[in-house]
């Protein structure tokens, strides 16, 4: 398996363009994407668990009960959530999407990101969807549409082969606040020319879910609009994949790893963040109880100011972990933190270690950083990914809608 | 009822007072405090749910098992959880005070609080204690001695009437940051002078928590070191409380109005604070959805920096309710925003209305908002209580130990 460029463009018979169509006020910011793919796909997909959902997720849900999909269409700008004609809307704009491309409207995909409750401003969307410009390297063009408070478009794609065959898969994503761990968490729409039957698609998906977009937390709030699409369309001439076999493991493999990697780029671009945290428990009892607890350091108000300020203060660590819910042997635990410059331990058997502040204060200056919590139980090991919280996160989130 | 001067020393027998011992570097800044009866008092606690405790818990829990203590004792600066010679630590602190004021030891609450890891410096206590003037108008300079990042003191007192005689119930509490619904969440000390059952006493105080202090959050992160407690000399010589009678019901409504005032405080002093947000959340079918909804609307970063930034973001409301867990009706659900400044209705039956936005600014311009949460469904009511999300509140926690 190897990274490659392309997005979701890479696949073969994937294409993908974005306008400015004029939901946002500023020309320079594009507003209205499309990914298309030339055969109709197997598609799967996961969705918010916030029980206020936007229309457009209905309206997918509904068009992908066939599991077929054969475009997606997402606005940025306006969420179309608890918005004024919603529903009627999001119909609008997968049938908007459908007759340009000359497909049906049960086979568009229909994603919204941006502000909740304004109505969404659907001739805007008729009338641009037309000047979309479908292009083998639109990737980024997409990705650059989808973006809201994002500062950099995010996207990952790799090549891999099943029985000796060329395949692909490549995504594109957005996501910086509202992101926590519960399914969805922001929008990625992945694209791939496997040859693998629905319900295959869609377990690994989910499974993969798990384990990357949600072990993701930036503030705590879980979205109205969450979704991940994973459209597989064949072209690659795999021998299908319709059963678990080694294919299979392949496939779900290389698919992981293009979730693992937008997953991680989202964190690091969380709303303000100056930081990507990686908070590793290992040695754990089980898996659950291992998420559990690098998830909430993660999601710590406190921690991630301590992360923003480098300053080593373990002891929100272990607090994190107290009020988490789950058990573990406080007289076990060992902490550290490092990064490029270096590696320190400030805690062992849960108590405090005399350190070097300054070695600290070097370490936890880096971009990245790594959080390294061991239980000293068994052999369980999960990262879960954040970042720090900032002054800009406040001002971010303190005038978003102006 | 009546609410007047004076916190833990306004009722009978009840003396404070505070000196700087040198756990905090700052001359300026005492970090000692002592509470004293002059009668040994009937008393009731309820401590932090975090399963990581400060060593101060479980000695403070082992001394109360007999529901009888005459002195709290409390330092700030240092909060003895996850530190070398933590159990030690907290009982000589105990006996110091014990030493002091010629009493027992297991007559001692011990509780800190402070920054976490660090060990500590017990000979400070142990020699500043004796420093400590004990004084009917201590309650003040008590109360000063338990700050953290707090801005203020805090204290309330009331005075009512069981069978015609005068009591009185006075508390003074601490709490800034680390402030989350789950027990605790801070420290507060109260003392009364009625004559209760230790039973009853413990129900009371618990009941009460749920209903005010449990309902406060900050940051959602809840302490290893929070603890309330509350201290009944019996001075007012009123008839002993011993079951679930009118006096009952009297004595528990003054010690929730004492309660829920101090409860108040912590959230509009919550660390870097620029507004006081109250939640009220009404028409609900049960108190418990209630209350789940209106504290996942209080804990809610991105509600939270709206708020600081007076943006009437009220999709962020429904956000928050749609992710805490409970069900309602969207298609139900108003909301408003209220304040000294006036009210305005933002949503309508889960839709957002045209409102008037310079209006909406100025409301939530004002010191201490309401945010109105109608789900027209049956007549249950809660409030919750935070604060908005600021610069500061980043400021103070990315350099807390320094």
């Amino acid at each position: 398996m190897q990274l490659i460029k392309g997005g979701v463009c890479a696949p073969k018979g994937f294409l993908a363009g974005a306008c400015h169509c004029g939901i946002r006020k500023s020309q320079s910011k594009s507003d209205l994407a499309i990914i298309y793919s030339k055969k109709k796909a197997q598609t799967a997909a996961v969705y918010t668990t916030n029980q206020v959902k936007a229309d457009c997720i209905y309206v997918t849900k509904e068009h992908l009960e066939n599991h077929e999909a054969q475009a997606i269409i997402c606005n940025s700008g306006n969420a179309n959530a608890c918005a004024p004609h919603g529903r009627e809307n999001a119909l609008r704009e997968g049938a908007a999407c459908a007759q340009t491309l000359g497909i049906s409207s049960e086979d568009v995909i229909v994603a919204s990101t941006g502000v909740i409750g304004q109505e969404l401003p659907i001739q805007c969307i008729e009338e641009g969807v037309s000047q979309i410009q479908l292009q083998e390297d639109g990737s980024d063009v997409a990705a650059q549409a989808i973006m809201t408070t994002d500062t950099r478009s995010k996207d990952c794609a790799v090549r891999f082969e099943i029985d000796g065959i060329p395949c692909h898969i490549g995504g594109i994503c957005k996501g910086s606040g509202m992101i926590h761990p519960n399914m969805g968490t922001m929008l990625a729409f992945i694209t791939c020319d496997v040859a693998i039957d629905a319900q295959l698609l869609q377990k690994a998906l989910l499974e993969n879910t798990k384990k990357t977009f949600n072990r993701v937390s930036v503030d705590g709030d879980t979205s109205t609009n969450d979704m991940c699409v994973v459209m597989a369309n064949g072209m690659a001439r795999n021998k299908p994949i319709t059963m678990e076999d080694e294919a299979y493991a392949s496939f779900k493999e290389a698919l992981k790893t293009v979730m693992e990697n937008l997953a991680i780029q989202i964190a690091a671009d969380g709303e303000g963040a100056s930081r990507l945290l990686s908070v590793t428990v290992y040695e754990a009892e089980t898996e659950e109880q291992a998420e559990t607890l690098a998830k909430s350091i993660c999601s710590s108000s406190l921690f991630k100011a301590a992360m923003f300020g480098s300053d080593a203060n373990w002891g929100r660590v272990l607090c994190a972990m107290g009020y988490s819910g789950v058990d573990f042997e406080l007289s076990k635990v060992d902490v550290s933190f490092a990064s490029q410059f270096g590696k320190i331990q400030v805690c062992s058997q849960g108590r405090g270690l005399d350190f070097d502040e300054e070695m600290a204060k070097k370490i936890l200056s880096a971009d990245s950083i790594q959080v390294l919590v061991c239980l000293g139980q068994k052999d369980q090991v999960v990262t879960c990914w954040g970042c720090d919280l900032t002054y800009d996160y406040v001002k971010i989130n303190g005038d978003y809608r102006t």
